[in-house]
């Protein structure tokens, strides 16, 4: 039985196996991520962005939760937690207590954080590798947790089809500044700690925010790429989706039920409108580019002695050459 | 005369009309850039980053300030403001009003800000791209700041020769988790707004931290490579950097002149210990590949019929090919 046979048969120890496999790129994890491939394409994808403090993980886990124990029938539950702000440590921060203590146990729920390994592309291409192996495996629920509201964790929140934006009351006015962008990806925002004061306020403020924002455009973005989808016509309000605010208290559980509600809807709006295929297609695309970049770019690379590159460094290091010239001479096949 | 001279004879607005080239990646900005790259390399180059609320601004201000007025001869500084949570909206929400009341109508002092336009690979280039302008142009120091602490900042940030972490007190938990991934590409800490309750303790956590990562290795990092610098022999302990930690309030100014002196003195050590030349290559070296990257897709996506993309992509999203198969069949150029 292959690696990959031994996950659709739902081998939990095949599957963390495989997962390693992948954030290592191992040949024989592409060759298990190339069978379970057919396999995918089922699972909801849900990404969870925003700033640091908001209580990102603490609502990841009571959604957990939530799909496992009042949802009929329970569903499976898949979490990867990406850290992009540990590019070396390759530790796992996220891999947080509370979660385990709740859902530790239950064979339906698999959690994995992951802390970036290489560059920002590499991690936004495993994110996308390990969400398929979950898809394949059969797992409802993806949640993509990433910390932080930089535009690396924008481009992993956009594997998602459905994007939750989390904020909190009176985390100070640089976040404000941040939010203008952060809006733009939010599917569904979520105000968590609302039992603190402020949160009405900060609500109000999403509102504003949205409204300026909304709606001119709804827009996919794909690693610089925009495909504006216009703003319908009169006739037609119910193909726009306006995000929601919900409030949460993650801590104590408030709010989630909502907040899986507003999910629901969205993917059903997705499915209904046309979007959810796009979305689908526009990933993709991502995907195949990715690959092709890392396959011209090795297979070149290869053909090319390593003395001849650095050669042309040194070159462009005592300014006898610009980084454009070099790159023309190496093209050109006549780097001397 | 050609754009680039106008820049070398200290035109501004010639400047600043090369920078919009730049950004714009125009034709006539990679033939300035191409002309002027021979007289790049004099730049002191400061990467700033850290969270959002700790005052990165203000800082970045009052260094400017700092080289202006504080020092004879006065130092020609420009600043790279980049903002890569903001991808869509093109805003350049950094363009602050305290900087301008301070440094408004100073010829030697520039503020560029930079929203992110297209993919964080992109920004990275163009920041480099816009830093080597300045250089060219005669800036003696270019701080480069960023808002946040995520994966794309980091890449930024490594831009620099000296990179400065700014901290601040009382940010929370979340924040304290993300100091252990940025701390490791640190050459000076910051710990701005220094007068707030806390300041000490953070000082000595950050302390902490420091006590536990160094001296096991220090590190150039570009693009997920790791050229490894080992921990000095004992006999010569000189060759190690050990990042100092500078108190700051930034709004009144205290504290600058001491960071001025821990950055100064980061650059004699850079060039005593080789490092500022490792650096540099290390720098040229990414940016070259940026570029072979760049050029060889378009290259090979101009060779090949937009149609026969779409055809092997609606495959993919159809399951009937996977990814890395429909790659397969595009780089051996027999797609059908």
């Amino acid at each position: 039985m292959t690696l990959a046979q031994s996950i659709l048969s739902g081998d939990r120890l095949a599957l963390t196996r495989l997962l390693t496999q992948v954030e290592n790129q191992t040949a024989e994890g592409r060759a298990a991520l190339v069978e379970l491939f057919p396999h995918t394409g089922r699972a909801h994808l849900i990404g969870v962005t925003g700033s640091p403090g908001t209580g990102k993980s603490s609502l990841v886990n009571q959604l957990a939760l939530h799909y496992r124990k009042q949802v009929d029938p329970p569903k499976r539950v898949a979490v990867i937690a990406v850290d992009p702000s540990s590019p070396f440590t390759g530790g796992a921060v996220l891999g947080d207590r509370v979660r385990m203590r709740d859902l530790a146990g239950d064979p339906d729920v698999f959690i994995r954080s992951m802390a970036s390994r290489g560059s920002l592309g590499g991690l936004a291409q495993t994110s996308a590798a390990v969400a398929q192996v979950f898809d394949a495996a059969g797992y409802d629920l993806i949640l993509i947790e990433t910390v932080g509201a930089g535009q690396s964790e924008v481009e992993i929140a956009e594997l998602a089809h459905t994007t939750l934006v989390v904020e909190a009351p009176g985390l100070g006015d640089d976040i404000q500044a941040i939010k203008a962008g952060i809006l733009e990806i939010a599917d569904i925002l979520v105000v968590n700690k609302a039992d603190r004061s402020g949160a009405d306020s900060t609500e109000r403020a999403l509102k504003n925010m949205l409204e300026l924002a909304h709606p001119a455009r709804k827009v996919f973005r794909h690693h610089g790429r925009e495909m504006l989808v216009e703003a319908p016509q009169d006739d037609q309000p119910e193909t726009l989706w306006l995000p929601p605010i919900i409030q949460t208290v993650a801590s104590q559980g408030t709010g989630t039920a909502e907040l899986a509600e507003a999910i629901e809807k969205h993917a059903a709006h997705l499915r209904s409108s046309g979007d959810w295929a796009a979305r689908e297609r526009a990933r993709l695309e991502v995907e195949v580019e990715a690959l092709l970049q890392e396959v011209l770019v090795s297979r070149f690379r290869s053909a090319i002695p390593e003395k001849e590159i650095e050669k042309l460094l040194s070159q462009v290091v005592n300014r006898q050459l610009s980084p454009w010239e070099a790159v023309d001479l190496l093209v050109a096949g006549r780097a001397e």
